[in-house]
């Protein structure tokens, strides 16, 4: 039986710190492609996904459920009513592979959390959904750990910069050019992102510019 | 017989871009706080550290070779004498741990490249030196890739967030505090600094400041 994994999307405007790049319509092709990245190496990982979305959205290999309440209260639902272990991750991670989705939920502890960068959290993995509850934003990671903690549960911090590399602001498209190797990354390209380097440090440029660039 | 680790380490002067938080002193100390961490990491994960230095420096319990060369020729050197496999970490890794250091040595493949933030090279794994060479500073992740396809090796890219967080900047210090476990966490705090978070986004607060800052 392959896990259950919970995965939260924002169709409509999302990655508003993009918005120096990208206009509106872009954005939110963008989170598709890295939607669509996230589900492939959720797949490959041996897990069944399916989506929480804010907005009404179809997308074609997994369920979707429209709940427009906030984060946490559309995750908690979810673990309340999971029926299975089950795993959290978030859209906007296109470096994701099925190797590290495996070792996430092949964890000998209760509950696996996969740090983001700057605190946050970029996916749970949590055994028994019933004792656990979610608290994002903030320094979300060591809220997490926390709450783990207060349940008794054992909590591995899983070590992949793959899963650790959450995509927000411009800088990090770096790391879509650089080690991508799905959709994100072609639509990058097909919106002539490119590596720039500029006194010794790696950045992207845009080299064709909608009139709004 | 334990693997050789090399890591390069510059005592004076080091880390300009923490310069907006800590004088020179205090970057020194901090530098060979986090070389302590990544020395323990290395001797954990099976490998014996030695050290090459930009001017004279006293380890206590690894070998010192001083080298005012460059980056590329002084780790060159190191290659071309290597007697078996050979491990080239940086020095600013404060988050690495023995796992993260043996994964990377057990690689089936001839080489494992770390990817560092930003295009970097965090650390290489090189099972036969004498067949590879090193060109750091820009895009290095991909030269060093493209180095061991030139040379028809195979590349493994390690996947591991830990390896991955190079400390340079400010932000960055966010992940020592979060993350870190060692001397160099310790070492912030004793010198005032601390998370905070301002408008939901973590950064770091210096609590107690000298007259300079």
């Amino acid at each position: 039986m392959p896990v259950d994994a919970v995965i939260p999307f924002k169709p409509k405007n999302p990655k508003t710190r993009l918005s120096c790049v990208m206009d509106q319509e872009e954005r939110e092709a963008f989170a598709r492609a890295m939607l669509s990245d996230v589900i492939g190496a959720v797949c490959a990982g041996g897990c069944a996904p399916r989506l929480i979305c804010t907005a009404p959205f179809a997308y074609p290999d997994a369920p979707v459920t429209v709940d427009p309440a906030g984060l946490n209260e559309s995750l908690d639902r979810a673990l309340a009513s999971a029926g299975g272990p089950l795993l959290i991750i978030m859209a906007d991670l296109p470096l994701a592979d099925g190797a590290a989705i495996a070792r996430m939920i092949a964890t000998p502890a209760d509950i696996a959390i996969m740090p983001g960068r700057g605190g946050g959290t970029n996916a749970i993995f949590v055994r028994d959904p019933s004792r656990y509850h979610v608290d994002y934003y903030g320094a979300s990671f060591l809220k997490h750990a926390a709450i783990a903690a207060d349940a008794g549960l054992s909590c591995e911090v899983v070590d992949s910069f793959r899963l650790h590399t959450d995509v927000d602001e411009k800088e990090d498209l770096v790391e879509v050019l650089i080690h991508g190797t799905g959709a994100a990354r072609r639509y990058l390209e097909s919106l002539g992102f490119a590596l720039s380097i500029e006194k010794g440090r790696v950045g992207v440029e845009r080299r064709t510019h909608k009139e709004t660039f």
